[in-house]
């Protein structure tokens, strides 16, 4: 669930940078007065998402138009379902189009990877997929929504939220259990605390020094074997970095709680969702 | 060229979404007077772009860091490279390290995937590789210069600085000759009139009708032949949809005169790009 | 058609600039619940302009304020005519009042002065009154909609749509052919490339080097009918500068396509629109 | 004296409508690092205003730009006067011409106009030339400053600064007595009230009720004439409404203390102001 | 009556530093279709101040909320009074929740303290008692209409809507009487002129140079019924600085006009209001 | 430390409430080009915050003022003792002066209360202070700020980064085991789960179900000591809920982890702090 009122700045954003010179083609060719039904349908098979913004893009173009909802968010479709249908003056439709859809497949595209990644999950694990704060400038809240739809799970907010201790975080305090002792002082008691390791000898101080979390750099997998054994019961074990949906299963395998994976959002490819004016002798859906 | 002032706005959105809960990791383990140089390098060959906005995210963050740009704005770069460079306050730049790195690596991976399309053009040929209206919302500006600095060129900017009629557009005005004649009637005489055809007979009459430009929709490669033949001195001829790399030299030698590419903007994987804190007793290059 | 969502940042600017701190008039002397009527009637003959933004003010102040629309955008009332109805709270419409009349008295004015401009050209020409970038920061989206709502024409809407090169770009390229050589490359090949000229020479280099659309500056009558002539049916034609009502007539049968007239945005006397309370016993119109 | 800070989101707001798709032309013809100086001034004789606002734009677009001020606001020059002058990069100058001059051509032209207002008064008076309300939505804060720059008196800022009764108030709240009274109550004790009468024995009313200043409505010279003579010692004359330069004198030796002009910030043409680039061999002024 | 589109602004504000990362115990545990009512209600005796913001405040989390106000503004209630009650999905009553009671703990927090101050006036004085501008930055209009909702009164809005001088103007400017001399001459000529006294002598001067309030800086009461006496019939005496509840009777039984308390909006105590969802088998109030 | 980009629109919108319309007075009775210097100095003792605002305030009215700081935040003053100096143009002075304090007064109030809380804490204890999420709307980045100036501790953010359930959500999940088991499988893994417990058996169920946190809402002393002993190594204890300051000794001597303080944001006093021009033969401290 989108707060609609959080959304409305990034839709009016992008509705300006389309159309404050107004639309020359379809005020010179469509009549003030026509109407029309559209169809948004997926081209490929995808996990839909968007919908609140898809509706919220429309409306701000014009307040009348009419959107039903035909795939939920969340839901798998196949090339040609129809996922939304829009009605109502025809040069609004027109109007909102490029930006509707814009958004959604960015969404559909990053739910849809989001949900290979989970599949690849081998069954009975509880072992979780998340993305990262590599997310689009302005888009942070709709793409961790959009990982969530794809049934991942989102990693920290904000750099405020949570403790992530890295390697220069480590030097500058001066070694893991200093680092981690002032980040707990730090931290709001609600956080817990993390640090990347690169070795199992970090890996030993981190968990001497009561990290909740690690996250394991660059580990082979004998070396994420024997990190897992160690961390059982006392952190739980992150791997993140170049993770490949290849590498998901014998992750999950080897016992890690966490794998995060930055390219849900800042490389999964959009949807190719389209959108339909629909002939007028056509019902609709 | 990027206008900063029109830069802000994005760059403060993005520093919001990660920052306004402070940096709790870093306040707690780097001490507050604590100065560093950090490189941000490639991690892989490609063309670099966003040193603009690399420079901006770390001057609304603390305007006291300096800035080196070691690889402009369209340089090729291989892996290792250093592209800019950050001195100053340590927690300053830890801050600001993510935001601008998510800026760097989407313009960036724009500008490299740009590169590959152009590249992808024979020599000898003046086809042009532009981009299309499905840019990331609220990123507009910014992934056009990307497109630019990759050595492809943009398409109309906005819905109202040129005219593209469409199917719908057809079909509303009531034939490709009244669509036509009603954009030009309509549009600022500084805009070309495009229209996008689905077959020969449509094509002659846009040609008929006058039009600058005509986009080609699912042409055969005969067809595409035939077209290029029919409507030489008369109109630019454009392809787009689906427009993969490996067709590029095929459409270029057929003579098409634009190969437009909605993947540019859409769908081009972030470049990797990282940050790293120079160790204190290494110079920085 | 005005895009409501893209009007709302003005209007809301607009009100916070007389209302924040309340309207203690208002508020002092109309009771909570008040109800009210009140026309906007025009004081003297204009052209319409500003139906949306009207509405869009008086629901800003209050949702529940009902408008009632009288006269189009377009029409051509005579004095006393009501343009627009509002009903509802006393309070609501004393306190949007003066910002709804001051945006449409702003955007009447302009489409009253472009309709004299369009009606100063003689019957059967195709020359076309246009704009310029001269607008008021803030209103371009709607003072060039009243300008096409007069009936005139818009030229290009920003720097990004369409190139026009002035003679600090030909000295700076080095040359006319140069300058529109470089151009066309650049810009987006939907964007036509208008040079400014300053004598027949300059204009026969520009025609030379296949300039769109050529800008006379400073020519007298014969040299118009000079250059007319070699520009047949190589470019059109555009004058600008210090364009009066009185020489409208004779630049269009001398066959110059385009007239250019900064005043109809930035000089515009504001047309006389007056909002008054129908008495009680008095019936709407 | 102009808050900077509260200048620049008009300024942004500006040239965004500019420059958002980038200045083509601009890029096309002129070199990347071409420096240039450029002097902006007056085509004829204007009352100067709008420096901080001038240098305000040119700093957004670029602020290594140097501005020079060589005639203060609130200077009367004439024609070929420079006013101010723009030495740096030759792109960014070409950038923000067109949005420099949409400002300081309005803000001069105000404060020209007001100008001339303020010169009609014969010598020796009190009467206070003043602006209304009657100003540019989103650009209160400059009309009002370039008011006085020419000379004029500003009257109230907002709906919330002061009390102005009229007709509509008097019916609601019950007569001028009790308008009044309500008003004292409520307004801030440093607000003045005023009242707008349309005859001579509602003015009779309104001093009467303790009404700090009377606006005359429609008078008669003879009536204006028995309103200050009445209203002396009592309250504050004002006229507003339909004021042309050819009554002020009149007005003035009347007795009339304030005349309120909204021609001031509604109808003030633009002044015409240009920025032309010195040629390299010239030395600036 | 606070105008929503200005309201709007602080309200998402609000709840973007509280939802853009969504409610996750809320999403976790609450069911997306739940339906709640909850009751704002009071924990102790206050003056109702806020119900527009908390309407506005749950209607931008979800339009389909149905607010009811069971207190109006400015009415008295006592503990477990219910104010207003919220209806409809149960996730978004929640999530508006802790945004919504921040307004209106905050809002009738001053109201409540305005309050008692007024109630402190002895009967039968026409003394005032005002805010200042010592407002909450971001809030000064919901602040100053919860100061009036309580039976206060407001001092001026701006600095732009009425002159007060003070020590430092006086000194900068020469002396009371010039100071006086040239507020008069550029103030709006609907703005009173305050000049704040710190002796007899002081006063002498300002009402010498006819100042309409004067502002008594730490007078001790003798000297404060002396300058009442003085002032009288000629200027409005104002007290402020370090005023308490137990001197306002006192001060007003000396005669002075207007008691001006800064505390009434930068140190009120937060009302306790608290928002509590109706078991499902209890009606509503 | 602030990011300085991130608190500019909180100091513009509050520049903007007081400026917008000028400083009239300031404008009329001092030179345009006087100079001055202020000192802002505390008139009791408190724990200096705000620094970094005071400075972007100045900073924001005139850039060419100087700032220098003599009591950094965090730092204990005494009465009279100067905390900021400013020096440079006296009407940027007088124009920035409210704002500039309105803000500190508050931020110092706040790390004022802060420190009082904490300096009841009795030596050798764990217990930590924290904030919640009561506070001012707009300004919970700084508040939160000033909370940890004054030695205290932040509780969670946002509503998205951590988990705290309540017993609506309780009622809503069907009991306390699945709501914290449904907010473990939601949370980010970096989160903590806190459960709010109204009694013994709840606190047992809460620490079965693996809560991290136990808030004990409304806990007698005795059932206090119970909770502490039963929660001991497996979950954090918080407090919260009308604690006064002669609470927290007992409170933390009973091994409660976390005493939130909702009155810390919510109802701190303003500090009182003054800025003072210097007498010009006096030298700055």
């Amino acid at each position: 669930m989108l707060t609609r009122a959080l959304l409305l700045p990034a839709v009016v954003r992008a509705l300006a940078e389309d159309l404050e010179g107004g639309d020359i083609t379809t005020e010179a060719t469509v009549e003030l007065e026509a109407e029309a039904t559209a169809n948004a349908s997926a081209r490929s098979e995808v996990v839909v998402c968007g919908g609140d913004v898809f509706r919220a893009v429309f409306a701000e173009v014009d307040p009348k138009l009419e959107i039903a909802t035909l795939a939920a968010d969340g839901a798998v479709v196949r090339p040609g379902d129809v996922l939304w249908t829009v009605r109502g003056n025809a040069r609004s439709i027109l109007m909102g189009e490029r930006t509707a859809l814009n958004f959604v497949q960015r969404m559909t595209g990053i739910a849809t990877l989001a949900r290979k990644y989970v599949s690849a999950l081998p069954p009975n694990v509880t072992t979780r997929i998340t993305d990262t704060r590599k997310t689009t400038p302005g888009l942070r809240m709709l793409e961790r929504y959009a990982v969530r739809t794809g049934g991942a799970h989102n990693h920290r907010d904000t750099l405020g939220s949570a403790v992530l201790i890295k390697d220069n975080h480590i030097v500058a305090a001066g070694g893991i259990g200093r680092a981690v002792a002032r980040a707990r002082m730090r931290a709001p008691h609600t956080s817990r605390v993390e640090v990347e390791v690169e070795s199992l000898s970090q890996l030993d101080e981190a968990l001497a020094a009561g990290a909740d979390i690690v996250m394991l750099d660059n580990f082979t997998p004998s070396n994420i074997d024997a990190a897992v054994a160690r961390a059982k019961g006392r952190a739980l074990v992150e791997v993140s970095g170049g993770i490949t949906l290849e590498r998901v299963a014998a992750l999950a395998k080897a016992g890690v709680d966490v794998i995060s994976v930055g390219a849900l959002t800042h490389s999964a490819p959009a949807a190719d969702i389209g959108l339909d004016i629909v002939p007028s002798d056509t019902p609709a859906p």
